[in-house]
């Protein structure tokens, strides 16, 4: 595996490449989800590149930049292992420099939900994105369903920019109780690790009301706030796959998705239904 | 000449080509200053693709977008006669959509001069440049100096969004007399068009100073300001070729820029010294 850190070495590295390239930004602390997107990446190119950068631009003041988790021995052996081609570790300041052109996210689809309760996070992983994919230039880059919302402005940039990726989208990876993969999860205590079981359990709540023929949104939302009301909820939203509020859910073209507070972690969560 | 309005019919035409590809944006009203670039693109590249497009976004309300010279007729027998291989005809559907992901100039430099007479043309700008430059992806894309703060802007985005492009500077055209090639040259009436002969002459000034020896940005100023005076001047301003203010001129590393309202038009011109 090649260890690069310098953008304009990667550019210029993977510009001879006449392989398909594909493309797993993280920003570190990996686990099975990352692991999930890379074996994507393996299967379907035969160049995979995995960067690691915790992107300040996307952190609001207060937010948890400072302490956000880092082992970054731990991620190079499990890229490795994974069969990674390449892992980028550029520093900030090989990304940013002074006085910046930046991206902007739309109006509306960059300020619902995780763009109301974080403003301006968006327009930071917008920027960081674009950069990155234009000193990979891949032909493929793997993004999880996790983080629908970024996943979906990230699909709206390339497409509303003409970029000449493919985006692909991977199904999330879940603990074996159900609770979705993130990197924050080792902030939760035992306690609160056990609070947070009740965002899978309000999701497997709307998916048994939509197999019994449930349609109407407010009614399968006022099931999952029901679970979740023990917990300081952000948003129990139900969109079409475009990001707009729908009344009737209509099912393959929907998004059910949660945000919770777990003492002072933010989790999120959903389903794709 | 191949002339096409579907940038995604564009992407994929261009994709196919190994070929160098020379790329030369335009709003049309083709005058010999585009006709240089054409030229430079047209040494350099074995595939010129020139794209004419009122971009609207770079228009403040109550600007002379509706108004904008438009004569594609002739545009395109002088890009045919050019040798010019593709021409791009977007409509404004065709780049932009609802709801978009955005480019936005640096807070500094672009807010500077232009940007501060217009303040948000550069985001428009930027935006526009950026969506084309991803349809065409070509080697080299071709900028006049006259518009010195756009290419300065256009280059910074290339460098920090890390683009594929090389940005070329094309030397400012002149009419025998002096005044810069411009699109909005046509609004000026008889008597306007004498007045702005002022811009040249400034520059000229200055230049005499500079070869005389004097290095003091204030007294250059002073003295074009002299000339300039019977104009509505926007601004005179004397700046490193990154766009910072300077005390005292460098030669071979600083822009003198002027920006007039002459009757309505706004005119701008610049040496590079």
């Amino acid at each position: 595996m090649k260890i690069i850190s310098d953008p304009y070495v990667l550019k210029e590295y993977l510009k001879s490449k006449r392989e398909r390239i594909g493309f797993v930004p993280t920003m570190g602390a990996l686990h099975d989800g990352h692991l999930s997107l890379i074996k994507n990446a393996r299967e379907k190119c035969e160049v995979v590149v995995v960067s690691i950068f915790v992107n300040p631009t996307q952190f609001l003041k207060g937010e948890d930049l400072e302490s956000y988790p880092s082992k970054i021995d731990a991620d190079s052996k499990i890229c490795e292992i994974a069969g990674v081609d390449v892992l980028f570790l550029p520093q900030v300041k090989d990304i940013y420099g002074e006085d910046e052109v930046r991206l902007q996210a739309p109006d509306v689809r960059g300020y619902v939900l995780e763009g109301a309760t974080r403003p301006g996070h968006f327009n930071g992983v917008l920027t960081v994105v674009n950069k990155l994919l234009n000193i990979v230039n891949p032909d493929y880059a793997f993004f999880g369903k996790k983080d629908a919302q970024q996943l979906n402005l990230i699909m709206l940039m390339v497409k509303q920019l003409f970029m000449s990726v493919e985006i692909v989208a991977v199904d999330t990876v879940r603990e074996s109780d159900g609770l979705a993969m993130s990197s924050r999860n080792v902030y939760l205590s035992t306690e609160e690790r056990k609070d947070a079981l009740k965002i899978a359990a309000s999701l497997r709540e709307a998916t048994k009301l939509i197999t019994q023929g449930e349609r109407d949104v407010r009614v399968i939302q006022e099931a999952m706030l029901q679970i979740l009301k023990p917990l300081e909820i952000g948003y129990v939203a139900i969109l079409s796959r475009e990001f707009e509020y729908i009344e009737s859910l209509r099912v393959g073209e929907s998004i059910i998705l949660v945000e919770v507070l777990v003492g002072s972690t933010r989790l999120l969560d959903n389903i794709w239904v």
